[in-house]
């Protein structure tokens, strides 16, 4: 029996279509960068989804980096970025932030999540006080979407908090590294051309949702960062076979495979969160997306660790801990139904 | 007829192998980062390649990300690196390393390479000139091999190389893009085993020698760079799915594939050479790697261009024109025999 | 009459003594960058006040300034560095450290106080949190004597503080842009020479304490960053006319002026809080040094900014606010005497 | 008898009016960061030298502080600075300007400056170059007057230059470090109103002309660099007590001090140049400012440094050394008389 394995969503390889995809182009020959006719093709049917005819779409190759490329070029210098105080950037990004320039201004959150008054609150504070010119102006508002909890913003925050941008002239972007398992979750109401819409910025990842690796980064307004190609490659983000990003990222958007990406991770992950439910496990929080928060007595623990494999997360207390199990694109039903007896 | 195309040696997917490694691999669950056993498995086999038991092996994605990540790290803040005025870190890649801080120093170059002497000569200057308090202190020197022109250096260049870095206590680093075409080319006389003697970092590349992307960077000492893991995640270049460098060179490194892409290339540029020639073509350079630059007259390139892809490189004069053909693990002996017929 | 001022301790120029010997020397030749005999005499002077005879003295221009280039040259790139939410670099600095590419770990403050334990919870969290190496590692410790709010840390406090940054590898900064201020207060039993010995760096400060500009940073072990030199004039923060610097702390550290700076700011302070309190004014610490922190009725406040000045703080309450009266080196008894009609 | 010293222009304290007006002031308190009177005087002042009404008109320390804050500023992240290989940011700044990330491009100059048809050649090559997005984008010219060799640009040739910056859009700055010897040389057709037409920004110089320290940016067009106060801060460069820059330009633009400055020196180095040429040295340039560059043999250079101070410039060959004389607005002609029996 092979493990059964929750850890994360990074774990597997490729999904087959995206195997196949790359199979049957290996050995054309096309250009490098990013100028061939596959990643021309992914930005066309990525524009399409978002409802964005005139977006820019650039594929990076992995989160951190691209939250440091996209914070960095659309700042201004004397910017920081505001994030929740369990964001990503605050937290996990060996400081990819702060290496180029820019304070990451965290603010408290709620389920993993930024309220809109919270951040009114802070920029009225800021600029009511008289010596905020000595300060780092917030220039930018992250926001991941699901974020690191496995919770979700509803359209009505997401509005709330681009009325907050605009009062104080904010750049939204947001963090789309899971973003297939929040567009298919029960209970969202926010799509791609929401997201365009509201979004300065936002990226759709790839690297967790069925890819071998890469980021699709969307600007709906081209002219907000000039220059944007020769930066990627300043930040030695740019691939030169660029290709084999767009050739991942057409495959994800045709036949609606990144919503497929989506629903087989949230189909699994609702079985486990039944399963855990039915056996009274205690969840941290009730979130709709692949990421699931349970509280464990720690002897459970580890007499579970020798069948399952899951992610440690934080101590609870002496005796407990929160661990986290991920499904994913590749999770099966059968393997999770395995986790009844296991449990 | 498929395009004969010799643009550049990064126009193929990834070598059949390798193609198949990831197929075989693919629904495999691992760890991420690069701590899954495929990755340890091609530490392993490049470190026996380079008879160096203690290095340090990372897998990064591209050139001017290994380039920065490398130079920034191994450098103290007052230090720049010394590159020819020719090399990739000096004009190609929008400027990556002074983004990290880092003063590129240039000095000329000979046939693409950095002599010792002119090193020498320029660290000798440098410490006897009573201001150097006042100036950037070169703490490297940045070779490429092959260089960007295609050309070699000899292992008695690189050791003479090597004592000007002693005398002057600056870090060797050797830009390995393309190393598969150096190894494996008629009269080179310069080993992984040597590199790992006499550089104290240097990297062999994959993303033009076979791989769909990757870079291996080796530091025979690891103490020379503390916490690199760390740095390279805050530079935006670790891999989530670590282990898809980790397949890529544990693929190159078996059965001897690394020398067998160099050496599919070298005859292919072998075969074109003597067509070149045989049709008294003017070759820029005497070189025997991968690369072959010919001075085309103007009118004699457009006809050409229409049957054969080939990289523009720099004016000649006014009626001529320095072109690049770029032959590859992925170039086949048939179509450069179509060539006969064309050039 | 004059106006009675006590927004902040850098309204006036320079204490006579300084003026005096800038007269003095003004027409002397001597060598730049710090290399001049006064600056030499007031390095020595400053070893001895210290007791520390190998530290390097180095001056710079002002606080920020300071602080920007130390916390960057003695971190490692992949290391913050721990202050308090309430610390001049958290807040005032316009993002002057994270310019430097390092972030600021703000913990909670108690009175403006880092606590020791404070910072061991947070190590301890850190180093057994598994996913440490994709977060920024606490390399240094950053504290201000006095602090932000006039409060002092005392000698048993600052050895706890040290014992952890042992514990954990951190180096042990302090700011002392008042610190005047701090070393004759009632109550302090921190010495220069403890702080030579507690700290690995920290800075006696000059602009706030009577100088025109100026601080001197103290490193007990010069080994500690190498090529310092060139790194200040690497920060755009090397003064050409070094000498203005050294003349300046030649005079604060003759016939113990330094100590005479800090007294008389801190009569005039006790004077000033006795006055308020005989008035029932309420302050929000009981701190002994220089600045005063009272909370007045914002109708209060409007009327007595007509006769005297001194300088908002924060909001309190609706009706009320924080406001800041400092005094100085300049501060003279029978202008605080007028106070006592006036508040 | 005092020595005779000519081994820099800041060398000594300050001009005794600017003495005078410090001690004049000394007492007085004022607000901080040059928000005060006599910072706001010298701004309408330098406004009205300058011909130039909207000007923005900031006070930095140092001439390498400037530089880095100006440049790294006023360019966007993926461009870079051309200025001539003997240029001050590109030799003698520590490389303070790559620090701030930006390369320094440097270009071939004659007798210290850059030529408009080199400019020119090198940005028509560059955007010709179908590469040139991954390369370093020209942004900014930099040029120094009086050059580091002491020669000045004429208006025409200002005006050359200006015209390539409007034809590849490049700001043009002006590093005027030692402006008070260009502005009074015999022969110097460029007012204060010309560079404020002609450049983008400019520094009209203090440290080297009469200041303790201090340089005057000049922006003509403040909306050029938004938030530069802000980013004067984040550099560390932002002075507390900013008025004592603003007084030392007030002074030196009351009663055209400036200009008495310069002429001072320029009468100095007139009849220094006399003497030389007189006793037949060799001079390297035919410059007309206050530094003047010879050719001595090794033996003679040894024998005079007993009796006066001057600067090592370069080895000449293998028996002479090209020295520098720098008089300045400390010079006195009696003191050079006594030369002509020295040398």
């Amino acid at each position: 029996m092979h493990t059964l394995s929750y850890t994360s969503d990074y774990q597997e390889g490729m999904h087959p279509k995206i195997l196949q995809a790359l199979t049957d182009t290996n050995l054309l020959s096309t250009p490098g960068y990013g100028t061939d006719s596959y990643s021309e093709s992914a930005r066309s049917l990525i524009r399409k989804a978002c409802d964005c005819p005139n977006a820019a779409v650039h594929f990076l190759t992995g989160g951190t980096q691209t939250n440091a490329v996209v914070i960095d070029t659309a700042l201004a210098p004397y910017q920081g970025v505001i994030a929740a105080q369990s964001g990503h950037i605050s937290l996990h990004e060996a400081g990819a932030i702060e290496y180029t320039g820019h304070k990451v201004i965290e603010l408290a959150q709620a389920d993993g999540k930024l309220q809109a008054e919270t951040i009114r609150s802070f920029c009225e504070t800021f600029y009511k006080d008289e010596n905020h010119e000595h300060m780092v102006m917030p220039g930018m508002v992250y926001l991941s979407q699901p974020t690191e909890y496995g919770t979700l913003y509803s359209l009505a925050e997401l509005t709330a908090i681009r009325e907050v941008c605009d009062a104080y002239q904010m750049k939204l972007y947001l963090d789309g590294a899971r973003l297939a398992y929040a567009l298919a979750a029960e209970g969202n109401d926010v799509t791609l051309p929401d997201l365009a819409k509201l979004c300065d910025i936002f990226y759709i990842g790839g690297t967790k949702c069925g890819c071998l690796f890469g980021e699709a980064v969307v600007l709906p307004d081209p002219s907000l960062i000039p220059h944007f190609f020769t930066m990627i490659k300043q930040h030695g983000a740019l691939l030169a076979k660029g290709r084999i990003a767009g050739i991942q990222f057409e495959t994800l958007f045709t036949d609606d495979l990144y919503t497929e990406v989506g629903r087989t991770a949230l189909e699994a992950a609702s079985l486990l969160r039944t399963i855990l439910k039915e056996k009274n496990y205690q969840l941290v929080y009730e979130n709709p997306t692949n990421q699931i928060f349970v509280i464990l007595d720690n002897k459970k623990m580890e007499e579970l660790a020798e069948s399952v494999h899951f992610g440690f997360w934080e101590p609870y207390d002496e005796t407990h801990t929160v661990v986290r199990f991920a499904t994913s694109w590749a999770s099966k039903l059968q393997d999770v139904e395995l986790l009844r007896n296991i449990l």
